[in-house]
């Protein structure tokens, strides 16, 4: 070899040394960027047992020092993540994946921690501090305003938090609407006019769809399901549903609270809880089939990625697609009762052998207009949702005044619902969202119920005989359809990205609209 | 007024007026420091509600993760405690305590962080770390020589955790033997000299004492004790027995763990444990009171003094004298069991029919040399205290060997117990402390029983019939003496000073003495 090339490969040698190098030291700053979000991970999970905690064994008394603990966490996390040394690595990290730099997978975990970190950092401490210390405030008072049915209790309180939320939204930043920066925090990437499009197409279904069902005058008997239920029994046989259906109790617990939640610590320790009536036993395993839904969802993110946006659930909308997808689309299916009446009927013989499957389907399914949207069939559920979007959106955007509210949310309410609102307690007041301070959070119920039909017309027709499993009892190629659509890839595709991939297009109304269509017309007979 | 005078009145405005700053500057000090300490109080509860869950509620898998959030919590709190900042403050105010310039309290405040923060400061990270990891291995390793029976398992471990704490010991400086170094962790003050001569006059009653109980030949049959109790019963009956003695349930749980503890958050949330025995009524019932006790000395602390050393237990001996004087001296008392034994019998009454009250009190109170410390009488107990007190102050001083650990151990059984140790895993491998590097811990057990008799013996002089109280049923008066002399002064007062306020003299084996003399004594039908 000429001393030449032999230089030459020198050369190549110190360059190619020199990448490495730079390599090296960009993946020095990953792990280290990975230590520190594992780090204020297991701090936000211990902040998620607190909560579990508080909702549900902890004692009377524990309230005050417990929220005392919490603020102490959420400073602790605050101060962690928007310290110089985090700023400096995500800084760097940044301008490396601007300069296309990065890996698929450390491309998500940067530009996502990335926005989350800008938008803290935006926010000044004596904003965060002003708005914390309000809506604490504000939840006493708007319980004390619904307990009085009295809207003007809330008034003044209610305009200091949209005050505040329009500064946020101009402290963030945004584009054409104020909203817009808002329900980024819950629905990534989703906007106002977005919203508005899929929304207005579901209204203009959903309205005469309702009216066609009213005026079918179909009778459907809903005093069948009143009885008097065990409690130990209803909790034995949710339970059981939760299983069969894929919840893994190694993973995760189930117990009672007075509001159904889930927390997911990590994907090795999901909590989901429910609450019983001693008057019906379906509400609670409605909502323990819709916890567990949320619950897969945590169950099936990865955890090697947990700390990091992999390890992730997508969006809020992507969360609510999973939980509706098993409480409506499976849990008030007929295929699904096939299955469980029977199971039902011996927990409960006194009482359901009496009943028909078809009548208990049908009973479970009835369309009835009504005040309160958490009690709300699948048909009229959308339009609850659509008031309340309309409604926020308009105050965040300044078109109308809180004081006005009332009259308009039953004007709204009457057009939609085709019902009067009585009282401020059923109406304007019933939600506890706006008094925390959540304006952007209501869409993503509705949005997710579009992704659940969207990801089950999907999952139907790639999983042959899907129903005649779950006839069947057999609920696993579902879930396995779901951890590979969906679960596994926490938050590595946007939300346009992952339903693309699993359903072949972008997110539509059409299948929820085909969905109800179907369902429905079939249950009140109605020509299509 | 003269123009002197007005000088002289004028120069003593301004030195008052520099004092007062002075004590302005110093109680803004105090003030930070009271509101990091809080901080810091709210990071540990929430680190001992992640301990308690892991105990009672936690899934199976959750255990990997939950260990990670233990670390970066306790990281966390590590880091705000030994900052530069912290130190400036804490250096600041102990300089002003040592000229004298602190109110009680204050004092009290300054003078216990000032001591937790030395000692912290004085043991490297690295230490910490190989100490923390050392230790859990450890604990891993002593299961299974445990299992296995085998002490040669476990020595290496042993003898790598005895040269890190002797290291502790050098590093935290102590005078006379490297033990006092490590007590004080767990007793403050305490050293081995002082304890070796409680020990030492509790071995030369115990030893010939139990020695007259067994040639009394007297034959108690606790076979009466065995029967089939209903699990739901006996939760039932021991959470009514907690409640009675003052346990509030406003302010704390009630829940079953494999090992029975108690765990303080604060004084508003303070829940202990138990473990059911469906075979025998009395553990479940013993550990109740015993957990009670501790837990009626958390809930008694002052809520205002929360966050700081006035508002903690004094010691770990303060702390088991409260659970020791509630299950020995009062809930294995002939008094307590005058209420309780009918209220026994309606819970299984026919398990009780056929017992007297009588029998009953002697089965619960047998005294019988056995090999596991921790199902022994109170006899015995002292006993098995003091054989590991005498191994862990040789191996720490180091003139024994870990190797020679069993021989010696089996040796002194035999000695102090009159009973031959069959196996390792009933022998020296029982206890998990050394595992945990806990050298100095045991001590702790028989002190408490020292304090608890003391304390006993002043209330009962103090309180008229306390003992016809306790067979009524009421107990408010001895919790109101507990509450007064020991549970509100937190910190305030060492040791000595508490036990002399209380009961006029310090710490003294005779009341011990003289209760286990009286009791079994007339029990065993002794001669005096």
């Amino acid at each position: 070899m000429s001393a030449v090339a032999l230089a030459e490969e020198d050369e190549v040698r110190v360059r190619f040394s020199a990448l490495r190098q730079k390599q090296f030291v960009l993946m020095d700053k990953f792990s280290e960027l990975k230590a520190r979000l594992l780090e204020l991970t297991h701090l936000s999970s211990s902040t998620a047992l607190l909560h579990w905690d508080l909702e549900t064994y902890m004692p009377k008394r524990g309230a005050a020092a417990r929220a005392r603990s919490l603020s102490s966490l959420a400073a602790v996390i605050h101060d962690k993540f928007t310290s110089p040394e985090f700023e400096k690595l995500i800084t760097e990290l940044k301008s490396n994946l601007d300069k296309g730099l990065l890996g698929e997978a450390e491309a998500c975990v940067v530009r996502e921690i990335w926005r989350d970190f800008s938008r803290e950092k935006k926010l000044p401490r004596e904003f965060i501090e002003e708005l914390s210390l309000t809506t604490a405030e504000a939840h006493h008072i708007w319980a004390e305003a619904r307990r009085k049915s009295d809207f003007s209790v809330f008034r003044p309180k209610l305009e200091k938090i949209i005050e505040l939320k329009r500064k946020e939204a101009e402290l963030v930043g945004y584009k054409n609407s104020p909203y817009n920066a808002l329900i980024d925090v819950y629905e990534k990437d989703a906007t106002a006019e977005e919203v508005s499009i899929l929304f207005e197409e579901l209204k203009n279904f959903l309205v005469p769809f309702l009216k066609k069902i009213e005026s079918s005058k179909k009778n459907i008997d809903t005093e069948i399901l009143k009885g008097d239920y065990d409690i130990g029994k209803q909790r034995e046989l949710s339970r059981e549903i939760a299983e069969k259906i894929g919840f893994d109790f190694e993973k995760g617990r189930f117990d009672e609270s007075t509001h159904p939640f889930t927390s997911g610590f990590n994907p090795e320790d999901v909590r989901i809880t429910t609450r019983f009536d001693k008057r019906d036993v379906f509400p609670a395993i409605s909502s323990t089939i819709h916890e567990a839904g949320h619950a897969l969802y945590e169950q099936g993110l990865k955890v090697k990625h947990f700390g990091t946006p992999l390890g992730e659930s997508r969006s809020l909308g992507i969360h609510e697609s999973q939980s509706g997808l098993w409480e409506n689309l499976v849990g008030k299916s007929l295929p699904f009762w096939k299955y469980w009446y029977p199971r039902l009927g011996e927990f409960f013989p006194e009482h359901f052998s009496k009943i028909s499957l078809g009548d208990f389907y049908k009973a479970i399914n009835v369309v009835r207009p009504s005040l309160i949207r958490t009690e709300a069939d699948e048909v009229t559920y959308g339009l609850h949702v659509l008031l309340r979007f309309e409604i926020e959106k308009d105050l965040i955007e300044g078109s109308i005044e809180v004081g006005d509210l009332p009259e308009i949310w039953n004007q709204k309410t009457e057009e939609l619902l085709g019902i009067k609102v009585p009282d401020d307690a059923r109406g304007v007041l019933q939600d506890v969202h706006w008094s925390g301070g959540s304006f952007g959070y209501f869409p993503t119920y509705t949005i997710g119920n579009l992704y659940a039909a969207q990801f089950y017309s999907a999952a139907k027709s790639q999983i042959l005989d899907l129903e005649e499993e779950i006839a069947g009892g057999q609920f696993g190629h579902l879930l396995e359809w779901l951890r590979k659509n969906i679960h596994i890839h926490g938050k590595l595709y946007s939300q346009d990205e992952l339903v693309t991939r699993a359903t072949g297009e972008k997110l539509s109304s059409k299948y929820f609209i085909d969905y109800i269509t179907k369902k429905y017309g079939e249950i009140y007979g109605l020509k299509t």
